[in-house]
């Protein structure tokens, strides 16, 4: 089920953010450095488990769509700044040249911004209509915070600090570990979730559970992520692998070693698929988001 | 009777973007490097204008100042990102080193991230209340469109390709410089003013009457700066002058002349005083910004 499920799925956020992203002539270079980032190949998680979560809600997924695309943009603007040279300094992402290096640093930086706005505006604007303006305005909070110093981009100053990259206050390898892993990837993937109840009008503890579903699910995406780094091939990833050991990255592999993130990686499975059962009853699509998630290969 | 107004109101603004930017412990460089680049001294014109614009359009002006301040944030985020090594590359900013300088290029580009997110979040949760919440997304909106590439982010990539620093289409030079105006500085500006219609529930002529008047003020600003950089001191500044000429900027000085620029502003100026009278009547706030903008000497 999953395979089809998430296949189905991309394929309506693919259509929708080839029709909402900028083309206009004007700037047509940041336009096309916006589109070569988007248009790269994306598993579209963040939107996806939007739409999912708004199902599980009660919403009605296809009234969303739009909004859930803002995600993605946001993701791809944190990968964009996040490979510059300043950051990782990545080359290639999803196989391809990063943005720095097909275009340039200063259009990589514009692009980032540029998709960072529009992706707030997506949510600011859809659905559209006076009887959702509530909720918009609740997307955008949302979404804002979860990217703010004090999410997201809070994790990205952390992570440079554990590699020494920028002068950092000392601090304990695990407590620091597990603000990147929350701030750096977990806050919006966990936001991703919670939208999808926002945006179907879902408050209080049902909002809650929907939102502690989406803080675990981030946890788990990056743990696997950890260990994807350090066990895949570049071919399986489309970006070169050992990367987080070489640059003496604080990831979980490094700190607690292969086998105990895969018994961690394990048991929050287990939680996940447990919780989305509370959620979801039989309908099972959170459920199998959290085994994608934590079984993915690349 | 402009000097004590735009000094009462940057109080306002000043206590406000006190109280409301992030200081927690947590991320301690990041927070540090935001208040170094948010508490440099500017005029907060951007602010003060949508408080103005606002009670122009018969709104209460203290309901709108968190919302009014989101605008400062962002204008800051423009700033840090522009005076990055890959942009201006410039070294001093209001007299202070730049964030780059003082901090490291990284924390600099997420310093100005989170302060886009920031501003954004300020903007969809003041002011509060669910009679509030229409105003609110609209005020993201138009804001965020305003930052956008087709907006601010556009304009300064069109700024880039004029001087070769990235590689561009050949373009008419008069049609290039009205569109980095016009987009650079004009798209904010012109917001901040259509943002207090906004707030105060205007819409239809009137609003676009404000966001008219928004756009001159914006152009006239821009103006004023580039005749600013060629004839100023750096004690005036702040910043190192005549920068624009030797970086082969395209302003409206080197293009037209100094002549020409003085003259184009005292037009500009005629048309917004008399433009404002129609908007507020004897109430002479917007013609005072607009004189204050026009005659800036720093």
């Amino acid at each position: 089920m999953t395979d089809r499920l998430l296949a189905r799925e991309r394929e309506v956020v693919e259509r929708t953010l080839a029709r909402l992203l900028p083309t206009d002539a004007w700037p047509e270079r940041l336009h096309r450095a916006m589109a070569h980032a988007v248009f790269a190949g994306g598993k579209r998680l963040r939107p996806v488990l939007a739409r999912i979560a708004c199902r599980a809600a009660g919403g009605d997924a296809d009234r969303v769509t739009e909004a859930a695309c803002g995600l993605e943009l946001i993701h791809t603007y944190s990968l964009i700044h996040d490979d510059l040279p300043a950051f990782d300094d990545d080359v290639l992402r999803r196989g391809r040249p990063t943005v720095h290096v097909a275009f340039d640093e200063a259009t990589a930086i514009l692009a980032g911004d540029a998709l960072l706005a529009e992706g707030l505006l997506l949510l600011a604007r859809y659905p559209e209509g006076e009887e959702w303006a509530g909720r918009r305005a609740a997307a955008v909070e949302l979404v804002a915070d979860a990217v703010s110093a004090r999410g997201m981009v809070g994790g990205q100053m952390e992570d440079l600090e554990a590699t020494g990259q920028v002068a950092g206050a000392a601090s304990d390898p695990h407590t620091r570990l597990e603000r990147i892993h929350r701030a750096k990837t977990g806050r919006l993937l966990g936001a991703s979730v919670e939208l999808g109840a926002v945006l179907a009008g879902t408050a209080g503890d049902r909002r809650a559970e929907l939102a502690a579903f989406g803080a675990d699910l981030g946890l788990a995406f990056q743990i696997a992520d950890d260990i994807l780094d350090a066990t895949a091939s570049a071919s399986e990833l489309g970006k070169s692998p050992g990367k987080d050991a070489d640059a003496g990255k604080l990831t979980y592999v490094t700190l607690y070693g292969l086998d105990r993130a895969r018994a961690r990686l394990a048991e929050l499975e287990g939680r996940l698929v447990a919780s989305a059962a509370r959620i979801e009853g039989a309908g099972g699509e959170l459920a199998a988001v959290a085994r994608f998630v934590a079984r993915r290969t690349s």
